[in-house]
């Protein structure tokens, strides 16, 4: 794990100026009244090397709800905490080719979700904690603080409840799982850690640090700890590749070719294995629920760099 | 709206013998309590005639869950209520060609159930009625015992607990509604009442007499209370024929050529326009969830009497 | 079968007059020449008596192209050569909730079509006849010559030749089922009789004749021959009844309450079990493909005549 | 791209060994004879490094069927003579998340294949080369030769015969892409260059060597031609990762880690961009249709080199 010597300030300056171009041809996501209100204008970009080094752009010290996001978090603490085998017995590795809230495939392969990153597949994963221990929520932002190197990251209550109130679809999806027998926890408590975990607030520099065990063979560079076996990060990176962007991975890894997990609050964190983890935000979404100018960045980054994992 | 003579008594023992024979090939509901321990060895029958003569077999006065026979009051209540324009609109008329209880249509469809026959549908229906009285249960109730002429009809509040704790598949529908904009009242509300409704228990006696409005053009020939207009009656029977069975209206239709409602309670209530209202009582059920012998019984009656629709 | 008195001509022009209220709403089908070019003002209508009585309006001696109304004569004919229980083993009886020529039900239906009168269905049906005679097209005209009671029908070649030109989801939907084993015959041939039972080209009186069997218990009662059995009969009408419409049979039966099969070509032929046949033509469809004027002449004949078998 | 120095052949011996015993619990493939008589016990294994080194284990010097991993050349070759903006109108760059040879998602997605390596989108890449090009065949086998750098690469014209005698389904997919409008050529003339192009035989080796232009940006490194650009290269590398192995992607990726293609036949051609493309062969498959002992045999290479992209 050598040193990534270059200052890549002055490339991330280049790549904001010309990523927010994208702006104003997305829409921020306007489901519950706290994302609505974020201003599309914002822009932030953050990079840490596995040396250490973090190279910063934009809006990157601004907190943002990082929502699916979070979904890499608990599947980490989730295979500490039950175990790879009897995970992967209740949940599948395979992208869904269907959008993320989708009930369909669900029924259809009879309550095992395609992968942990759709919300069926979540709901599991974050069941597997609940069932397991007593306060599940403190224990995930224990377990992100961990990977963040950073004491004082919090759930944003207010966005929480936001997300309870709209949060019927997810409510269908977690009745059904129960009625399939792949949920171990009362709906309503799964729902509630769920709806939390969605609701954390971290800065681009903050989840940057977050994924860089992912590109350091597991361990937290900034703290020296061992936070997962060389082994698990190369895995759940794989899984961000072929799970991480809702129905765009094909096109993303097409366009980018680097592991990411995005989130309807406009975060996108990635990785480069061996090198970098990155993290952009901005609130604006394509179609299929991206970071438009996010995505934007994350092609020149790879571009400019000619960093990409194919 | 003549008389029709002849005395049924000895066709229906006759009916009851043969029909009975199927017992055994079938499953006995089992997915709550109070429904597993019902005796699969019951079968009752009765017919009333639009001239209010009324014929029985075996078991035809010993109440049972009607289940989703309920489905057909409730259809006939919330018509009554918010009126066949603003009911059409939330909730279609065709047969599902899936599962009574599939998520998957509802989601490509986007909210409007099929039909009111199907949960999805029902559970709009039951949202119709809850969401504009105080006490939609009584209010239902009253309407049964209007239309059976009879006061004493009652909720099994036993069965309607279990419905509730195994409700999970119900939930899932109701949330996914609620999620879609085709649920007006709460969730819990909603599936509240539509527990209740579905543990109302009858014997075959009340659930024909029940019919009878539907046979006679909308009139209860008993009290001689209009109930609805023969045009309503003639519509509620179409749905029946084409929706009443779920997955197997086709079959059932080809087979037995008269419009119906099953539940999986065992029982199943007919009508044939203009001469009688039926019902059998039979717990076992096929794999589509109608009652066995139930089907055979009327299969057997439309046969020897020759009365069909078609 | 007793007489049916009434002149029924003044009625049937004031349904004209109200029914062509209608053209203008609608759609003629256009995805071949031969049908794209017939006036959309054409609207006829016949109406044939058990008792041998004719009653006709508007363009009811003009020949159109039957279209998907052939499958009801090529289902007669097969189970007259395969009978029935051979044939209910490759072919289901139940609506199918989709659109008439998807594949989707199929494939997950592993090669069983839905009912006879999808495209699938109809598919399975015409190969049937065409693994077990010589010439069937010849065979099916004859059929469909003494239904009529009229030696001259003919197939429009023309338009027979258009479709196979159009075919190409039929071919699709052909290939399937062969490779799902569904299929006896060679792909090509079981396509080319299928193209040209759909070109077959018959008048309003024509096919209200043809049905007349269906609504007097199987015999033709011009020419007094036994055509199927009064029980065939009742079967035929009931699967018009749930399958007859594509994706509408729900709401016809709700609205016009009679059993009765459409085609693209504009036509619809019904049938009131123990008094009439009819058949209405106008080009002009709605979005799920049944005429637009002939639904509604239907649903006024209904409720004028208070005839339905609700 | 600087020279890997290692022997491997001692290590493909040992994996030759220990993924051997996988053979046994697969099924060779049986839907055509001249598949079905390839002995199960076959095992090849062909390593080519971007400096020109080569190691081979068992069989690597036997032709099989290459099958699908063909899809690949076709892809490169009609990005070459259609461009990469025309392409990629027709055909799309998402995992599927369904069986390789559906029609449901084809129909649903309104003849936009998910991507060029399920049935559908690998029609109509053909179509792209059959619709531009005199002698598409001849074209293909060109293209495959110069990857491979090797001349006598050859189509097995029996396979070819076998697949056409029970292609029903792959022309039930091209019969309803053409009615969908994204078929240039006519059905059978694509068809015919599909089966042909699906019979090409290959060695391991051959398939190793026609792979390193995909490891090593683009040049074949025995001859030095420049077969596409750098981006291609990691593009096409993308689409194998995330599409490659029908719906068994996010495992291989779990397991493995590396951009891969496989074949019906047994066949797997995998890249480790920057340093090997590989190749095994073993006919037994898994119920997804990827080879068991293949699959091992890859993730015995990745694990033991510590090689991955990951």
């Amino acid at each position: 794990m050598t040193a990534v010597e270059t200052d890549l300030t002055p490339l991330l300056d280049e790549i904001e100026a010309e990523a927010r171009k994208s702006i104003g041809r997305g829409k921020v996501a306007d489901y519950i009244p706290a994302l609505a209100r974020i201003s599309p204008e914002r822009f932030g970009m953050a990079v840490c090397g596995v040396d250490g080094s973090e190279y910063v752009a934009g809006d990157a010290d601004i907190c943002f709800s990082i929502q699916s996001i979070s979904k890499v978090f608990t599947l980490e603490l989730a295979l500490k905490i039950v175990g790879s085998n009897a995970l992967w017995k209740r949940v599948g590795r395979e992208p869904s080719g269907n959008a993320f809230n989708s009930l369909v495939q669900l029924e259809s392969e009879q309550g095992l979700p395609r992968n942990p990153f759709i919300n069926a597949g979540a709901l599991v994963v974050t069941d597997a904690i609940t069932a397991r221990t007593v306060s599940p929520v403190l224990q995930l932002l224990g377990s992100v603080r961990r990977c963040a190197a950073r004491q004082d990251i919090y759930i944003d209550e207010e966005v929480a409840h936001s997300e309870a109130d709209h949060g019927h679809r997810n409510a269908a999806i977690a009745h059904l799982l129960k009625s399939q027998g792949n949920l171990v926890a009362p709906v309503e408590d799964v729902l509630s850690v769920y709806y939390r975990q969605c609701a954390i607030a971290m800065t681009c520099r903050d989840l940057a640090r977050a994924f860089l065990p992912l590109a350091s063979g597991g361990q937290q560079p900034i703290t020296g700890e061992k936070l997962m076996t060389p082994l698990r990060a190369k895995r759940i990176n794989s899984l961000l590749l072929t799970c991480g962007l809702y129905d765009g991975v094909g096109n993303f890894a097409f366009r980018v070719g680097i592991p990411a997990k995005s989130g309807v609050g406009g975060g996108i964190a990635a990785v480069i294995p061996g090198k970098y983890a990155i993290c952009v935000w901005s609130p604006e979404l394509d179609e299929l629920g991206n970071s438009l100018a996010g995505t934007r960045a994350l092609e020149l980054f790879a571009r400019k760099t000619k960093l990409s994992i194919f």
